[in-house]
């Protein structure tokens, strides 16, 4: 008699938009999803098979929820690393494993990561204090960033000149070199328990110029075949020595020198591949998906290309969420809208994105910018 | 100060595959759902923001499940039409509208509404029992349908001689001349409050000749302009005559003459749509929720061409279900493997579906074939 294999168990830490948008994926696959978070109104939370109410930064709560479980994975790497780790001997597996959250939680172990594995980066020192940083002056311009507990752009501090030392950080952090940034990209990067590796096309950010947020984002960046190779290999590079599965997203600046340039990554579903869902074969969720539950990898070719404009709470608009512009940019031919179901809005947070397919660029850009103008999250 | 409207409450009658679909696609809008359904661990049970355990049924319980709702749709004919006519006159909107199901549930009904409104249909019979099936013996070949309570196959029988009146229905039925089919078709038409329409593109539906069960399902069919004039006609008269608002698959017939007729609607998101997910710019299931979330209606043009392989529970087999070819057709390039998460294979039971996209027929087919061959639900 043959033995029915039982349906995996997996768990997430975090209940957010990506854990959502995980969620949305799992239920193609025979998988039985567990989330853990301790906003029970989260954008996941309903759509899990076993919610968790609980703080994923606590050894007890994370371990406890792990410890029946196939495998986890994280939507945010502020979890509690010790427990992961304790389970991970244990025998679940953790996608990222562990040891590479360690890494990445940690701005100054992530630096030097980069500089002991040969993958170039802007140079940096390491200030442990705010005397560290006033005697780095002749560093600057430089940028800023804690080593820990920094995200969604806190922690970080752009200091142009002496007059902004008092800005900075008196905790350890990374002062790195500013750089003359001529494109900023993300390169999208999916590794299985057997080293195999599949690459997204890369994707080009859009930055608006006066709010410094994420506007846009262009998939296939325009890259030349040089840089795109250059570009690929130190993805590659920064992934395979992790030696982890898992799916990461490598931020790379090409300078104006066309130097390619690591400033971050992330290691789990990101921002940077939400065009995936519909203007490619295998979204960045299937693939994870894929790799926990031990498929083949996916297809990550581009059905189309693709510009993916975050929708962002306004400016001096906070509390019950309406959506002003959402019938208008409905009517898109080709726009596919995600609200993440946040019932509150704030300046700055976000609300879900909109992923415009065409084959024409001018087309793209024409119909995201007027998206971006349309669809606003007011209060 | 501007009031921010509340999220709708949205029920679904039924938590099969169709009702896991519509929850995959709820998560991209501002929208709370509810599923009424028996079963507590149905294909839809998890997703959504609130379960009811409950007889879709009875009067009571649909009743009482709807009342406190903005709107309510069906993922199954056989609900409690009196139920939704109440709570339609108390002001919840209805996708489609009660008085369509009563039409469309019985088989008698729903052919007379054809004749009534000089929609092409075979020709046909009513037959109160077994003494009016023998007195219509000169009308075989013909096709013996039950006017209420068959579905899924049952209640259908196939006469083709006086030595098979025996298998035919001693209760109210229809009985329609046997139709030289050419091919089967189906046409996905959408249809909102205001009366605005869209077409996808019409199916063809491929039949396995041993078992006669739908196999493959193409996507465009290959019809001449004539014909798919014809049958856009066709499809907008039955819908645009029901007077409602919804998701209609209007099936039909070209005969061998290049006529069409139709066979039999459903109003509702339907498996002839499955593949509209990823091979369309709006599918079936995100049409849907802009009808009832009163959205613009969406692109129903095709990315590329597709077919939809139903993945059904092999003879022989029942028991808790295993994948065997998962993992192979999982590395099939363009493939997208829907499993619908139900616990037990038997026989005949629809498991999943998988719908690959290429722009080359010949691809399409030769994948598909593979498909059908290798991912096969055991127990």
């Amino acid at each position: 008699m043959k033995v029915s294999p039982k349906i995996p168990q997996i768990g997430i830490l975090g209940g957010g938009q990506l854990g959502r948008m995980l969620l949305q994926a799992a239920a193609n696959y025979p998988v039985h999803v567990h989330v853990l978070e301790n906003d029970t109104e989260c954008p996941a939370a309903h759509l899990s098979q076993v919610f968790t109410k609980g703080d994923i930064r606590d050894f007890e709560t994370v371990y406890n929820f792990g410890k029946n479980l196939d495998a986890i994975t994280i939507e945010i790497e502020n979890v509690n690393v010790e427990a992961l780790e304790k389970l991970e001997i244990e025998g679940v597996r953790i996608f990222p494993r562990p040891a590479v959250l360690r890494t990445i939680k940690n701005k100054i172990l992530q630096k030097e990561y980069y500089r002991s594995h040969q993958i170039p980066t802007a140079e940096f020192l390491v200030t442990e204090n705010r005397r560290d940083l006033e005697e780095a002056a002749d560093f600057l311009p430089a940028v800023h960033k804690i080593g820990e507990g920094g995200y969604d752009g806190k922690g970080v501090q752009l200091l142009y000149g002496k007059e902004d030392l008092g800005k900075g950080f008196d905790a350890p952090s990374v002062l790195e070199k500013m750089v003359p940034v001529h494109k900023e990209i993300a390169q999208m990067v999916a590794i299985n328990e057997k080293g195999e590796t599949a690459l997204y096309p890369p994707v080009e950010m859009l930055f608006d110029p006066e709010l410094n947020l994420l506007d846009y984002q262009l998939c296939p960046a325009e890259l030349s075949t040089q840089t795109l190779s250059r570009v690929e290999a130190i993805a590659l590079s920064v992934v395979k020595n992790f030696n982890s599965p898992g799916i990461f997203a490598v931020e790379m600046f090409v300078d104006k020198n066309g130097d390619v340039l690591v400033n971050e990554t992330a290691p789990r579903v990101h921002n940077s591949g939400h065009h995936t869902i519909e203007a490619h074969f295998s979204s960045q969720f299937d693939m994870l998906w894929r790799l926990i539950l031990g498929y083949p990898l996916g297809n990550t070719e581009a059905i189309l290309p693709s510009i993916m404009i975050n929708i962002i709470g306004a400016e001096g608009c906070s509390g019950d969420v309406y959506y002003e512009g959402l019938e208008e940019v409905l009517k898109t031919s080709n726009a596919f809208v995600h609200l993440y179901g946040k019932k509150q809005t704030k300046p700055g947070r976000k609300m879900g994105h909109v992923t415009v397919l065409s084959a024409d660029k001018q087309d793209l850009l024409h119909k995201s910018n007027r998206i971006r103008k349309t669809l606003l999250p007011k209060a």
